[in-house]
Parts: structure tokens; sequence; C-alpha cells
């Protein structure tokens, strides 16, 4: 199996780039082959503006998703971005590591998503969900929160972990068609002792021993909507 | 009033654009005081790392929060941090004017989150939710999305988007203590006509005329939570 992590973390000794490291021996001690897209370390551009095309549809007017489609069609999106795209379609798997920040992606990561999930290959009109671009691959987070597990959950200070991951989830990986596996999750690391953070990482080792058991998360399927994304009704 | 837009759009004359502008000149000739962070036309940084901060509290190891709790603390903090931040603290309305990409905010403007709302000023320990650090000041989202009104809700293809906007409405603005106010949602935006966008753009402008007469989003209460933030038992 191709296995792509795509890791985002501003500290290279950090417990996120303990678990990057420890995914990258043991699936390659599996047999499986590994590549890294270690944003910090790459100095990546998170910013999707005009530079990201070298040929413009509308040199006049941007519309991003529009030039993004023209530039995989021709070949003429900037060289990051065809780089990540390489790396991407050579992937069977794809594991994204990062600590959530603001319940969301670090804005290096978002912006890796903004530019390189293009429209044209990855979705484009009704290719979306199980029809998406990406739709065969496998997709898995592996994250680090502040929080502790008792903070989560429907009567919990910041409520459901799943809906606060579900614009990355479905919204990003389920939509352009990838097979979500469900994430593993590192909670309260900024507080743990070293021994604490162990027992995690043979946790994550665990995780991705098992891969091929895990259930992945459902989504929508798009033969139960019709050609104005309404839902059918039931049959 | 005094009213802070932070804008993200990477074309100038897109109807993002056309909303900021609207915004700045309705909420003028309304008497209130208006400053924007056009962050594309900034050139913003949104990259979280080890140069946001002058002078560290740990020069080995980085924890990006406590950095922030010490640049704030000792007027440290990178200089187009410290420029957004007296913005911030000038502001008693902010409003986030973007495009929604990917069930989220553009890169550029997840990273003015991520450097902006530091540790220390914004939050802190169980300084958070209305007991955060911008109590008191309001925020109020300006979006547009591709999708329509009925791809959005329990049963439709792209689910509720109150909850897509979970992260963003409660994780950040809400989390930090700012009084949210009902979302102006342009729908559909790349597919419309001139006249329908025209429409949209009046809409705009009653909505930020009757801003004092929305209802707040509903969060979390920190005096319904004890001291390890859990939900007290029912009184």
């Amino acid at each position: 199996m191709n296995v792509l992590i795509v890791f985002a973390h501003n500290e290279a000794r950090s417990f996120n780039a303990a678990m990057k490291d420890l995914a990258v021996d043991t699936l390659r001690a599996q047999g499986h082959a590994v590549q890294v897209s270690d944003l910090y370390a790459m100095g990546f551009n998170p910013v999707a503006s005009a530079a990201d095309f070298t040929q413009r549809r509308n040199p006049d007017y941007l519309v991003y998703a529009l030039e993004q489609r023209h530039g995989y069609e021709t070949g003429t999106l900037a060289p990051d971005i065809a780089a990540e795209l390489d790396k991407l379609q050579w992937a069977e798997l794809i594991i994204f590591n990062f600590p959530i920040y603001w319940y969301g992606m670090p804005a290096i990561l978002k912006g890796w998503v903004d530019r390189v999930f293009v429209s044209g290959l990855c979705y484009g009109g009704r290719r979306i969900y199980d029809r998406g671009g990406l739709a065969g691959k496998r997709a898995m987070l592996a994250i680090s929160l502040g929080g502790q597990e008792h903070m989560f959950g429907p009567d919990a200070i910041h409520g459901e972990l799943d809906l606060l991951l579900r614009p990355i989830q479905r919204g990003m990986l389920g939509y352009v068609g990838l097979t979500v596996l469900p994430p593993f999750i590192a909670y309260h690391v900024p507080y743990l002792s070293h021994d604490a953070r162990q027992a995690i990482l043979a946790d994550y080792q665990a995780h991705l021993a098992r891969l091929d058991q895990l259930e992945p998360l459902a989504f929508p399927r798009m033969d139960d909507y019709d050609e104005h994304l309404r839902p059918k009704p039931a049959p």
C-alpha cells in the first residue's frame, strides 16, 4: 500500500512529530511505501491565489475553482501544487497528522486542502461523495487535542467531537470520495507525562495495525439524491 | 460603534468584495467607525510559527500558545500580529467576510485566527465562552457559498449549515467570549445573475441595519460547568 502522511506541526520535536515518525516506521515495517509532506519543513504556502496558475483561463477575473480545473486539465498548476497532486494520486491511504487549532486544521494544512484538492481532479459537478474524484482511496485523521475526553459529548463543554470534525471528515475528505477511517485522537497532550505520551503512541501503533478492521464513517450516497441534489423520496 | 471587517477574498472585484464595500459604506453612513483588514491585499501571513515571537519564553521547544501568552504579556509579538490585536481591541463588532472554502475559512483567514486570537488576551484556562477575553464585543459572519439553500438541512446532501459553521461560530468566536450574531449567508453566488446578486446585497444592507434586533447564538455558560469543566448537576 502507498501511504501519504500530510504532517503539520511547528515544533520538530513535538508529540505530533513522534506520531508521524512512529507511523512512518510502523507502516514501512508492514511493507508499505510511505511519503511524508512535512508542511512546515517544506515552507508550504497555504494561500490560494492567482499565483497558483501559470496560465489563466480568464486573466481578468479570478474564480479559483474554475482556474483549478483549467490548470489541472492543461498541466499549468503551480509546481508546488502539482508535486502534492502527484503524491495524492500515488497514495492509497492519506493520513492527516496535526494538532487541532481552533477546532480545525492549522492554516498551513487548511491551505494544503484549499490548493491541492483541485476541482476537475478531486471533485466537480455531481462528482462528489461516493462519486468523488478520489473514490477508492482511504484517509484518516491522526490528531492531538488540548482538551480531555470528558470535555466532548452532547452535554459536554465543547460539544460532540464528531460534529466538530464534520467539516473536515465529511466536508473535505468524504466530499472528494475518500473512504474515511475512524480518527486517532490523542487527548490532553500538552499536559501529559512522558509515560502517558508513550502509552498514547502505543495505542496509535495498535490503531495503525488494524486499519483494515476499522469501520469507515458513513457519508451521503449520490444515488439517494436527484439531479438537483435533493433527497429522492424513499422507495 | 467601532467595527472591524476582516475580509478574505483573492479577487478584488468579487461579490465578497462588494459585500465588504457595502458594509463599509452602510456602517459609516450610520455613524460608525470602520476599519478593514483586507488579508489578501495585506499579504497577510497565516502560518503560526516560531517567527511570531521576537523574544522566546523557551527558545528550545515551541509550545505556540505558551509563547503567545508570553509574547502578549511582554509586548514582544511579531508586529503584524500586534497590529491586528490593536484593531481587535479597538473593535466593538467584528465582521468576518469570506467565501466558504471546504466548509471553513480560506487558509489566509484561518491563520488570522490561529495567530491573532492569542492566549493570554483572548482566552486562557477557564476564561472561555462567556468568561472569554473578548466578552462584551460582538461578531458576525458574512459569507458566500456555492451551494443552494436546499442543499443544507438535516436530510440535505451537505447536512445542517449551523453544524458546519459550529467550529467557527462556537469553537472560535464563542470560545473567546464574543457575542455571535446570526450569520448573513449568500447562497449559490458563482451561478447568480447580476440582478440576483444585487438583491442579495440589498438583503445584506437590511441585515446590517437591524443588527441590534438580531438574537445572538447560544453557547455554553461557564456557571453551568465545574472546575474540571464537567457539567454541574441540574439544580
